[in-house]
This record gives C-alpha cells, structure tokens and sequence, in this order.
C-alpha cells in the first residue's frame, strides 16, 4: 500500500473516525484506525464496537486530485499516534507507504514516521446493511432533532433503555422521543421519502451525541436506514453506524397531559434567566429546586430559598396567565434544559397542579414538547 | 453600608480579587471577598493568605460617576455565590446593602437577592508595607519576564525554595531566576527608577502566574516593594501582595558554563516543531527524550526511537554549525518549555559535550538564556 495525499484532507476524515474510537477498549485492535486504498480512494475506519465510522478520501473530485494511489490494500494504524503525527506534519502533503511486517513510513517533507502497524485482517468486519427501507431528512434537521431531545436520556444504568433515544417512524414522519423518568422531550417532523411499514428502535444516546458532532450544518440530505441491532446514517463521504440498545421503550404517550388547569405565555429567555439567577442559591440543593408562584395581574414570581446561604425572588411580567392559581416547585436544571432546547421567543407552560407533570412548547408549535415532573416541596 | 454601582465594573473588579480566593482554605472567612465602602470608592479584597488581591473602583472616574455611596461600611460576602451573581444579574447597574445581622440585599431590576454576610471584623489584615524602597518597570515587560521564567520552577516541595523564581535587584537591574535543577531560566532587565541597597527573594511560582493572568498589557509602570517577607506589586487600582518563600536560594552562576564545544545557530520555530514531531513517538518514554545529532553539511538530526510504538527522523539545515561534531540526549518538553520562552527567529544553543549542560539564547540577546540538563542514554 503507498499513496500520497493532501494533509488537510486526511487529517479531517481522522478526526471524523477517531470520534468512535476509545482508549479503554479491551480489543487491541480497535485502538486503531484501519486504511483501505483502492484506485478509487481511502477508507478510514474507526470503531469502538458500539459506534463505527467510515470516512471515504476521493481520489479526485471536482477534477483535483486529493489522492495518488500507488499500490492498493490495508492497514490499521495506532489511532492516538497516527492522529497526533498527521496533525503536525510539516508540509501540505504527506506520503504514506507500507512495508514488511505492517511497518509503516509516513513522509512528510523531512520528517520521516516509521510506525509499527497492525494486520488489518484482524480488524472487525463493519456489518452489512441491505438498504431496502431508507428514508431521508435534512442533516441540520436531524441535528436539531437530536439537540432537542437528547439531554434528556438518562445517565444511569438501572433502566439501560432510557439511556437511548426512542426513534419512530410512521406515516412519513419521524419522531424523537427521550426520558430519565423525571422529564421528557419529544420532537417530531417530516421525512423526504416514503418508507414502508412502522419502525420503533432506540440509539444510544452517546452514538447521537458523537454523530451530531460530525454532521456539517447543511441541509443536504442525510440516509438514514434502520435494521434489526444497527442503525446507518449515511452522509457524504461518511458512514455512521450504531448499535441499537435491545429491549421496548416504554409508551410514554400517556403521560402527556390532555388538559391543563394552568397556562402560562411567557418569553423563554427572560424565564430562562430568571431560573438560571434563582438557581444560583439553590446550589447546595438536592436537584437545584426552584419555586414559581402566578400573581394577580400577569405576574411570575421565581424565587429560590437555602437558609444557610441566602435567598433569591424575581418577578417576570408574563405575556398571559389563564386559569388556576399556581404554586409549584422543579429542578432549575431540567427546565433551564428544556427552555435551551426549544426555538421561538415565546412559550406556553400548561400546568394541571402542582404535583402534575407539566408541558412546555413552543407557542405556536405543537411538534416539539418538553414534559417535567415537578418536585414535592409545598 | 449601601451603594449603587455600574455592574460590568463590579463584575472586573469581582473576578480580580477571586484569583485569590481558593474553596480549599481552612479559615472559613477567607471563602468570602471583602467589600469595604468609603466616599471614595468601592475596597474588594481576596485572599488564600499567600496572595492577597486589592481591587479598588473609585466612586467617579474621568468624570464620570461609577459607584454611588450612599452609606459607608464593611461586609464579607461568600465569593463564590457573590461572583456568580453578580456575573448574572440582569441590568447595567447593581444596589448593594447591609442590613441587620450582615444580611446584603443584592437588587438589580426585578431580582432580588439576600444573601447572609459575614462579619467584616474576622477577615484579616493585609500586611502594612513600608514603601520607601519601591522600584518600577512596564508591567508588559514584568509579565514577559514572568512568562520567560515562571515555567522552570519545581513543582515538587522536596526543595521548596525551587517552587519560586528568584528576584534579584542590583544596580538598577532585575534578574528573574528559576531552577527545577534539570533546568534553569534567567531574564534579565533594567529599572525604570534607583533603588538603594541589593534585593534577592524568592517568590512563589503560583503567585506569579496568578499576577500574570490580572495584569493588563499595558507599558504602563508598575511599582513593586519588597519586605522582608512580602512582595507587593501596584497597579492603577490593584494591589497585589505575595509572601515570600524562606531561605536561600541556591546561588545558580556557577552552572553556567562560559565556554562551549559546539554552537549551533538554528531557526526557533523549525527546531521547535521538529522537536514536537520527534516527541510524539517517545510519549511512552521517561522525560520524553529526543535525540539531536549533528551531521557535516550544516545538517541537524532530531530523532526518537520506541521500540513498541516506531520510530521518527527528521533533518533541519542549520544556519551554522560550529565545533565539535555532537550527540546528545534531552527531554522535549523541557528543550519546547525553553524554545517557546525565547523571543527572536534565531536562537544559538551552545554545547559543552553530551554529558553537560547546554544553553540557548536569542542570537543577539545575553539578558534571556534557557540552560537545560542533558539525559544520559548514548
């Protein structure tokens, strides 16, 4: 295997793999990035087992020439090293050639890396995906899906199915849902293509995590096929695959709330500020409590309270207040969480009590909803 | 005590004297930032009791009105809650006022916060420094000289005095010293204005940095006075004091050497990122060691060899070469620490065989030299 390639470009598709790739694994080999030449181009492919992701270098492409392959086949170099070395190479271009034993020269300029490869043979095979039922949405789309539901999986291992993102798909619309059990994002939109039949699987939410970090912000189009134990989001020049977590997400459409005794129309950042200032001497708190009261005349009243430090209060003038009066205590941090989340700068809060959960959305919006249990206080 | 006061100003003079105040103290009333009220002005003081940090914020400034003083008085404030709130309140200005039992109300807009003080009559007194032997130099020339020394001091306490930089004062000139005794910095610079009598003390490195991160960079004077056990620098509104570290400190000339075997005259930046390169694959070694050789030609040869991981060779063309042919051993980081201290594209590095000691200077520079201890693995 020998090519010689423009630097810029290898060291971005490097960086795109080695978002899979980990330290603590207990396979030697994917501590490595396995490299593929052909005439057509590079392959880079990093893995951690969980999350796998191929980059593809062309080997020309708008009629410049990004790669000149000399000689075909594979490697797999330590993922660490080969990053490091790829990133401060000195010139624009860096050749790459390797030898008996897997021993491997990276040129660039005077500079000359002779790393200790692996044999590629022992590298995992990335599985193999019949693309029958794919369907398609826009990339910045789909980050703005995962962004808005995400946060809210849970951390903690005791229910590992909550610790995913419920994905389902139906009638040509996709959905996200997340919960911890304390809360709940939710955001559903359009896909491009029609897909047969209904899908319901669960990703985990590291995997999201780590693909958005890779997505560019374009509103191309962006594959995304789902299987039994995987799922493929196909991106230009970008494979991500996914294992799927195993097991039902729980219906979780029962716990919204129909009705509502309380509603309140306020603009999400003077509320979100407002949190964010009353939770500062809610700290030292289990879970960050927060209180909200309504007043006569259209006025939120946000306070906080922790004897030995001090206490806050904030009035907000909302937009609107209908209903019931309210008296009600949350985590600063899931609605600050919540309120980060959702677009347009008014929301509406439907309370049903102050031991029920209650919903924030958008004004205007019905397709994006934030659910949060409250905490027992008064 | 009462006043109103413009809150970006608070929030610079806040985030000044936390620099500080440290969560780790066991006198509890040094987690809080000292605020004293006179018709002058606002007094905030921070204090680990190593460093002491004095910001003041006068009540008018240019004309302009910056505090209003409406009660004088003291009152000691938790820093931590005190900085986050300030950082976040929502409007341009900020009313602050004690009231019974130390309880501060903190209002701005329509928030409001009470916060429990502590008594100002616990936190303790700065040193009183008599100021009849001051001296002065550019505070952007302090700072450099700081940058150029402050990364050589020890960091373990088995010779405590090696944690700080040695300042010395002699005939009109300031020489900064630092020691970890496998490398020494030295910068040396003149006075702006006479001092009578030799100075030689040693401060803490944590205090240095710490005056580094506040001080603008600005060329105008700063005034520094030394005591017997403490070293206090002025700026325009800042005081900044530091103990000093007892003892004596090693008296380090004699390391020096006068002669040299071999003088290699080579571009910092070249030499820099081929030593960086050289570094990556000897990560896994002891004091990542590099190794530098030099050929006939005018040729430098940097390398490194891990049997494990690979092996890398780089060759720089040097602007001269003179001497002794040359085989030596050293740790990158130290030789990168020294390299990046030095201003100037040229630096001459002067060798006295592979076992001892060599320096490097700016080409046309002796107030500035880095001296670096040689590994033994030829």
């Amino acid at each position: 295997m020998k090519f010689i390639i423009q630097r810029d470009r290898l060291v971005h598709s490097v960086q795109e793999v080695m978002k899979a790739v980990t330290s603590r694994t207990t396979i030697p080999i994917l501590t490595g990035i396995k490299i593929n030449t052909t005439t057509e181009g590079i392959t880079l492919t990093g893995s951690d087992s969980d999350i796998s992701i191929q980059s593809f270098i062309p080997a020309e492409e708008d009629g410049n020439e990004i790669v000149e392959v000399q000689t075909s086949g594979d490697i797999v170099l330590n993922a660490r090293f080969f990053s490091e070395i790829v990133k401060k190479l000195p010139m624009d271009t860096v050749e790459i050639e390797v030898q008996t034993n897997f021993q491997t020269i990276i040129r660039s300029g005077k500079a000359e890396f002779n790393l200790n490869g692996l044999d590629p043979e022992e590298y995992p095979h990335l599985p193999i995906i019949e693309e029958a039922n794919l369907f398609k949405l826009p990339t910045d789309l789909l980050k703005t899906l995962i962004r808005q539901t995400v946060f809210a999986v849970s951390t903690s291992e005791t229910r590992p199915i909550l610790t995913g993102v419920n994905l389902k798909v139906e009638n040509d619309e996709l959905t996200c849902i997340a919960t911890d059990s304390h809360r709940l994002a939710m955001r559903t939109a359009n896909i491009e293509s029609k897909i047969n039949g209904t899908y319901s699987v669960v990703i985990p939410g590291k995997s999201l995590n780590e693909l958005s970090k890779i997505l560019d912000d374009t509103n191309e189009l962006i594959e995304i096929v789902i299987t039994e134990n995987q799922v493929l989001f196909k991106a230009k020049n970008l494979l991500f695959f996914s294992r799927l977590l195993e097991g039902n997400y729980p219906d979780t459409s029962r716990l919204i709330p129909t009705d509502s005794k309380t509603d309140v129309i306020v603009k999400t950042k003077e509320l979100l500020q407002a949190i964010d200032r009353a939770s500062l001497l809610a700290k030292e708190n289990r879970n960050n409590v927060v209180k909200l009261l309504t007043h006569d005349g259209g006025v939120i009243e946000v306070s906080s309270n922790t004897p030995e430090v001090g206490k806050v209060v904030e009035e907000i003038v909302a937009e609107a207040i209908e209903g019931e009066e309210l008296k009600i205590s949350f985590s600063a941090k899931f609605v600050m969480d919540a309120l980060k989340a959702l677009e347009g700068t008014d929301i509406k809060i439907s309370f049903t009590g102050a031991m029920r959960p209650f919903v924030i959305c958008p004004l205007h919006d019905d397709r994006m909803l934030q659910l949060i249990l409250p905490v027992r206080t008064y």
